[in-house]
């Protein structure tokens, strides 16, 4: 398989790249100028490039130009409550077995990274039901959406997810709620036969109200914390840095039964 | 949106779930009996169930009849070499940025439970070329990939990828190779601009080579370690699990960049 | 400063030590048989020797006579409760200023490994007081503070904590027990003024209830985890061990204060 | 034991605590006024409290009078280099049996650090014995030892550790170079049998070495990471601290043996 290189055509995503700090999720546009701490880049310049170029800044400073992927859409919400990081995301998402064609519903929108990474994994066949009763929150995640190209895979509800959902027998439901086990009846009606449910929580008494009601309509039953460590690599002195996040939160894991005796 | 229980049909895959130790992913066929320490499960019980529901042994014991998801599949491989956790799966696939219509190039198939991830993520219409030059782990990758119904997203090359990849232009490059700095200018040529790379090692030792080895040709350059402590909640003693796996291996990421002088 | 190797007396302790999970803490005794996997070992003979130096078993395999310190004696406690470890032992200490001189109260002899680390470092001039109800848990600390020949720098009271201490202006209070909030207006009556108060519970909802507990008497408030790793050094292949022990318990340390409204 | 509670002399040592981030070692003295972010406190004002009682300051702001602690005066120590944290000494004491009447060798001063914690814990009838290149560093960690009381038990040697130790059978060698394996040799000749080395070093590589550097002529290999991680209670909302620490060094325990064919 040999394809040729694409170059940026107007309204193409980019990502213009500093360093790891000082980096942005920008459009290429033809009367665009973008204003760094490093001088102005003319974004007219960007179009025509390919991805992995540079473009130079009024000071004469070289950007990189990257391609962004959902992993910088949604490390680019706005995120007023933001706690799901990217190493949570990737589990969940495996976890729940979240692929192509797959109907999710997401219990709490929030700053909707996650509904970003929900709505990327099920498209283009699949959908996601998102729910939240701020309706501040909805709007940035809708902003969000947009900017990743992925809003016509979600459909956001504003609505409390303790009232129920609409949707029944699908593949996966998600809760990002500060009292999870509110809505798990509700999450048992949505989802089908043997499929899983996840639920993300900050605290170690949540992680136990949410198992305690899981128990008896759920089985296989698991809660986890995941932690990430970055490692700085220097010839001879490679080593993990010197701070890092220590908690986000932890992640629980359930399998729809239909049966009150279940393990 | 409403969708009606599905029954299981001859042929559809189960997890046959009597705890999170003892779990057994099988197809539900018509003339086959299981032989558990728990008794015997006909197979042929199951047919016509709903996911969710019980299935009798012949000692009179319930076993629950669970919906396998990419998550079973990839935890069931045979590993004679796996050291990919789905906590470094899940991370990967998201840093990569991996989803329905990707090309991906992996390097290294190994016991195949990353491929069963790329290609869960691919489809349906991206593709995986994987190569490996153990014929073993071709056959048995080869195995996994079919019980998940995912052989048509995956090409196996039996070839060692030091010689260079034949794909151009890819979304991303995985490689999980002891010595993954051998094939970096390979993984080069194969990505298009911008695009990611990833590379798993157990060693920190390898980082730094791997890392040493991006430098130049690629940018935003991070390595990470990957934590997974499971939660053992009990009402009033819920608590971190005595035991954990304490390492699996260190994650590098870059981007491909078009110039020596990048950052 | 220059001294003289000593050789081993009868009646000195010796650690025989085949590896990290074969050791025994022994005495030097001239009519005394050892029996391990790997033979019998004369205890005579280790008499005469230096510390550092092999003694051969009946069947011609090498042990090392390794010098004890506290940290084995703490180590091989027989622990039907022991849950403290060492690396939290270490800490404690550290964290409660115990060093010669100082008197010491600690609420939960359990398993005496504790007992043993807090009398090594306050004596010769300090002492230890350390309460528990359970008499055979006090007999078998009894035994390993003997052997650790410590017996005469603790004082152990079979006696229940929440009926409150003897003592008083002591340097320093240590709580393991399942319900520390119990006690600690116990603990303030025994201390002396500003002097630090610790306490170990295995779930965070003990901590929740300690740290309440503390308000309003006790300032500094503090609580943490500490995590051990061990690492597997090979050349070239040097990596953290795949399994660790993931979860002891949780520390809270206070400093005693004479006001309701403190920090 | 009932004592009668001390009130502060003159000259004594005090910790003066407004918050965890902001608290200051202090002498009791008759004409010295603190300046602080609250105001001035007067140092007269606390002779004659008891340690735990509070002193006004001039914006009539209470500030806590805490009873240092070891642990608070290393703390304390102004931290050109320092590297160790209380959760890596507390674990190096413990393993190396460090107490009262040992006579330790440590290679590398720097902050001091360590020292203190040494000097602190072989007092009153042991001494430490410290090494170290760099004069700068001496003079600091001097006036650090001055401060804690303990100079008398510490002999600092403007050395370099390479050249060999003066000392002979001593009970524990401590070493915190950036190249622990150049004195690996030195550590022996000064260790007495079967006696403990430990090696504190930030890179993996280093850990590598230095284990590589102690085969033969040590045994008991072992090499660990600690974390500590802050866990921060509120009712109902208990967890871990958001930022923690992610990584300070790599400690390596051994003990002189006497021979080359050791395990």
């Amino acid at each position: 398989m040999r394809r040729e290189p694409e170059s940026i055509k107007e309204g193409d995503q980019i990502l213009l790249f500093w360093d790891q700090r000082r980096q942005w999720l920008l459009r290429a546009e033809r009367n665009r100028q973008f204003h760094t701490h490093k001088g102005v880049v003319n974004l007219l310049d960007v179009i025509g490039r390919r991805y992995g170029e540079k473009v130079r800044s009024s000071l004469g400073l070289d950007f990189l130009i990257l391609r962004p992927t959902t992993y910088d859409f949604l490390a680019h919400v706005s995120r007023p409550t933001q706690i799901m990081y990217p190493k949570d995301i990737g589990f969940v998402l495996l976890k729940l077995g979240i692929s192509s064609g797959k109907t999710v519903v997401e219990a709490g929108t929030g700053s909707g990274a996650m509904t970003i990474a929900l709505a990327n994994a099920v498209r283009p066949a699949g959908h996601v039901y998102s729910y939240e009763i701020r309706a501040s929150f909805l709007e940035s995640a809708e902003r969000s959406l947009r900017r990743a190209g992925l809003e016509e895979y979600v459909t956001l509800k504003h609505r409390d997810a303790k009232d129920g959902f609409d949707e029944r027998e699908v593949d996966a439901v998600l809760i990002d709620l500060g009292d999870p086990w509110t809505v798990i009846p509700q999450a048992w009606e949505a989802l089908c036969g043997g499929a899983p449910i996840a639920s993300f929580s900050p605290t170690m008494n949540q992680v136990e109200k949410t198992v305690l009601g899981l128990r008896g309509k759920f089985a296989n039953i698991q809660s986890y914390e995941c932690l990430l460590r970055e490692i700085r690599a220097e010839e001879g002195k490679t080593r993990p840095a010197t701070i890092m996040v220590g908690h986000t939160g932890y992640l629980t894991f359930a399998n729809k039964v239909y049966s009150d005796e279940v393990r």
